[in-house]
């Protein structure tokens, strides 16, 4: 059973800033290793990816066949049944239209002064995507990640993705197809992205590594950043469903299981107005729990991390809600607009009832790559935005410089740094002499 | 003498990749240090700010006195110069400017389906700023922080500025009235960043923390990242100046001198198309060495790590520039704008001979915060998006459901998330029932 709190008990205060601050994930310390990897991939390039890779994926590689060649994609995206094949082309279709949207716009204009100013934005060259192996190897987070990086305009998109004993899921070589991925490499861990931040004989180095992984792949990804770009490191997934009364209970019990289901460290949280349907959730939930192929998972999350919190009126919920800051917020209210103007911390909202979150995960548009652990009060989920880099711009004119000039030489003055101020010293001379 | 390259040069690459790989920065390891002492200030709060205060900032403080009241603002503010509070007014109003225009749109449309969707930008609710003390407390970084915050529509601004013995600048104080900023306190270090994340009695905790500071400083940001946002860690200023011969070495070199002034790590380079000038720009800098007040510092920086890179035509310097991706990048030639056209990777870039680099940092408009260390190939300067964040949005019809739901449902099945599909399955159950 999940946590059942009322906001008018007394001890709501206490067990809600618990319920915030339960550590849900305990990282194994795995950096001194990570760092080990790391140095033997600079060292040794290839020579190490292909012991590595031996040692932990099982794979006899040789340089050549680091990479995937195209035929065999071919061959893999052969087996992918039709069904399948037409659910993940209009996935990427309404991913890529949703995300061309968001490509931003250069600006230039000249003020009165006569400065020119403005910002371009340029594509980031080169991009690599880690994708995990084995269970979590989501061909989803493949078109996710894949698709951003080529609407922004990257030219080589490079991905890696473990095979351990040959195996990999020919859904993901689809998914790399459809989003143009360039190059698709059978290695993982932190050695796949030791390689894709320092480069070896075979694997060219990229700017920035985007995708999730294991606590080795994290780990790395924070111990190479800084010489190339990488994205959030994502903690365990989380959803909190504020609901009224007038829905279905084990609709909402299924959306509660949808996040359960992935990790036993997922939270599942229900805000509602009326106890009473926060008790048939509940109960609509543990059916579901008798019968779903993941309910071990989805029972542990439930049980550990789960909650039932009963509010008086749906503006204390979004009190709430903004203190969770939720990575899915699903509003199934009769104004879930409103709601949703109040609710000013969440990485993704889902309006309404016929939205659940499963749709945001694969076929809505949106990026289900969000902000977790209540990152969302300061960071946004994936986008084209990240692939992408502002380059600021500016073009004085004699008249210009004449204006804002001094300026600049009295606050260098004040800073005490004299080259600076000369710097436009000698310029301002020079327009003075005529 | 800084190094002199030639691309005609036989041993031109690997000297150019020395360069660039040059370890222009080697931070103390101070980690254990700050875990200490962020450790202390999350167990003690008000009680362990004023101990570490006493310590390195020899100030008695109290809970009243961490903040400085606004009468004691006033009355430093009256101290500074009509002419230094002038230059501070017109550079606040113009970073201002510019950064209103970066205020990006919501969105939101609804597409063939019926599906709704969009995204929708919020502010960050409260963000601290910290300010260097000392020699490197620049009132126009506190411009270059504060201001995009408070365009963004952050509610709640607080600064953290260490007041060695007492002393604090006016003109930083100055700085931060004319930004809005809400809140001021006078401490410092890793224990400031600690207070800012954590909270105290007296200091608020904020969601995200930006602004320059030492190897302390730093380290203590990476700690805290996760619990709070933070921007980038800057590393040493750099510039590349590309000219041809149609400049005024004198003015040249004292662009490359702005940089060099800065910090003994400071990169300054100059690439052209005539040897000839280039050795007059080395002259021309060899005498303004002479007389800079800060010419042991823009001298060893200089030598150390300035170089002079002849190249055979602009085409050429365009492909080094992106190798070297300059946080600042000067384009003093004939045709600025079509070099720039080629030049991708780059913090800023100043377009022609009277946009000296300095304006820059202080009264162009445009941000002083950019990305070094060659991490312009993959971020972007400080602006108001550091303040923001994006929040998606997806609204379902029944009609949107039936279309895109089936597809939904597919690709949970080939991930095995089964929930995921029941999710959608129930919902299109009760439609189809009607």
């Amino acid at each position: 059973m999940p946590v059942f709190l009322n906001t008018a008990d007394a001890g709501f205060e206490t067990a809600f800033t618990a319920l915030l601050n339960a550590k849900r994930e305990d990282s194994p310390d795995v950096d001194a290793v990570v760092a080990g990897i790391i140095a033997d991939v600079r060292a040794r390039g290839d020579a190490a990816l292909i012991e590595l890779t031996a040692k932990f994926d099982r794979m006899e590689l040789t340089p050549e066949t680091l990479a995937i060649p195209p035929g065999e994609v071919d061959a893999a995206i052969d087996r992918v049944s039709p069904e399948e094949r037409a659910a993940l082309e209009l996935a990427a279709e309404r991913i890529r239209a949703y995300h061309v949207r968001q490509m931003p716009e250069d600006a230039r204009w000249t003020d009165p002064e006569g400065a020119t100013l403005g910002w371009r934005w340029t594509a980031i060259s080169a991009a690599g995507l880690y994708v995990p192996g084995g269970l979590a190897s989501y061909p989803s987070s493949v078109l996710m990640n894949a698709i951003p990086a080529k609407v922004a305009g990257v030219e080589r998109l490079a991905i890696c993705v473990p095979t351990p004993g040959g195996v990999i899921n020919p859904l993901v070589l689809l998914a790399a197809r459809l989003a143009g991925v360039d190059e698709i490499y059978r290695i993982g861990g932190a050695q796949a992205v030791a390689a894709l931040a320092y480069g070896t004989e075979t694997v060219k180095p990229v700017d920035k590594i985007t995708g999730p992984g294991n606590a080795f792949v994290a780990a790395a990804k924070r111990r190479v950043f800084g010489k190339v770009g990488i994205d959030m490191i994502a903690g365990p997934s989380e959803i909190l469903v504020i609901a009224d009364k007038d829905n279905d209970p084990d609709w909402i019990a299924l959306d509660l299981m949808s996040q359960a289901e992935h990790d036993e460290s997922a939270q599942s949280l229900l805000i509602t107005d009326d106890a009473a349907f926060g008790q048939a959730v509940a109960a609509a939930v543990d059916k579901r729990l008798e019968t779903l192929e993941r309910r071990a998972i989805a029972g542990a999350s439930w049980r550990d991390y789960g909650a039932v919190i009963v509010v008086s009126d749906l503006a204390e919920a979004a009190t709430l809600s903004n203190r969770i800051a939720p990575e899915h917020l699903e509003l199934c209210v009769a104004d879930p607009e409103a709601l949703a103007a109040q609710c000013i911390h969440a990485g993704a909202i889902f309006l309404g009832q016929w939205t659940p979150e499963a749709i945001g995960d694969y076929v809505g548009g949106p990026n289900h790559v969000l902000p977790t652990a209540r990152s969302a009060r300061f960071s946004s989920g994936l986008s084209v935005m990240d692939f992408l880099k502002r380059t600021t711009m500016a073009r004085m004119t004699p008249e210009a410089l004449r204006a804002i000039g001094p300026a600049a030489e009295a606050l260098a003055a004040s800073e005490s740094l004299q080259a600076h101020g000369l710097s436009v010293t000698a310029r301002l001379e020079r327009l003075n002499r005529g």
